[in-house]
């Protein structure tokens, strides 16, 4: 029997309803959508890092980290990146900062990535979710 | 050689397409999209619970539940489950209807999630599918 | 320490980001996001198979299979299928075509899949991504 663990990292709120904001069970990690939201601040609503994508986008990755490392995980044990982008019109800049910020954190192949186009809450420009394999 | 299985609850009609409704190998579980249709009657067109977000969303969950207790899992099991609704104004009544549904459902800790919203086939308000890792 | 690997099929362009068509560890592979690109060449930008649906996800498929072969796995390896189509309108050709594929790809049970409906770059009318687990 392995047992399935939630993981919180300290920089998140508690999950809005019953989910997690990561799950790890064996050598699989699962994070959750994250979007651009800056750490939580208690009594506070949650808030984007800025109405930019580059803000939402850094911000996104900083919380998809928070989850890889609050559950024992890096960058380099993801295997799968799911991009949801609300305009056709950011893949380019998307794919631009994807490549600055993953040029420094990644040592070993990057991840498969699948981006689509879908409707998010109001003000939301991206979110992002990651399939991790420990090794 | 670990055998892949599919997986047809009785409750379910034959997939549309070459594809299954669940599929297991070694300790890996997946659900495929499932939505608010009632149990198969043989002869009849599949057709949702109800017009409800309510309805469609409770009767996705019972579908999803059917898939993995038929393939031997439970929903402790689950890692990721991704929501996929129609509209963004549905997302704090999903969420009401996830924490009711989920709180008796659940012993361990709860899958992580994505929820995006996409077009559907006309009536159709939820989709869900389930990613499980037995134990 | 089990190794993460990219994989890079003969038939496609470097990714134009820092992902990887498909990525293996261990006995788990993803297979990136595939559109109905022409196998690449050299110098020129990449060009669908044709404007229609049955070209496109023909060569998605092809495409898909170029990846799992690559990482020395099988359709009848796969999972999960997400097929992201454009328009609700084409759920039924793709179903034709997609049986029409597997009949005499798929030895062993079919994957599940989600199919929903999204935005794409403009001219691409689907794009299926695949999880594998190698036996």
């Amino acid at each position: 029997m392995t047992e399935k663990t939630a993981i919180t990292p300290p920089t998140h709120t508690a999950p809005p309803a019953k989910f997690s904001h990561g799950v790890k069970k064996g050598n699989i990690l699962q994070v959750a959508g994250q979007v651009g939201f800056l750490p939580a601040v208690e009594g506070q609503a949650p808030t984007p890092a800025g109405p930019t994508l580059r803000e939402q986008t850094l911000q996104t990755f900083a919380n998809v980290k928070a989850v890889l490392e609050a559950g024992g995980a890096r960058w380099d044990d993801v295997m799968m990146m799911r991009v949801y982008l609300t305009d056709v019109a950011h893949f380019a800049e998307m794919n631009e900062i994807y490549n600055e910020y993953f040029a420094s954190e990644l040592k070993e192949a990057p991840a498969a990535r699948t981006t689509v186009y879908v409707g998010l809450p109001a003000g939301l420009l991206i979110e992002i979710d990651a399939l991790a394999v420990l090794g």
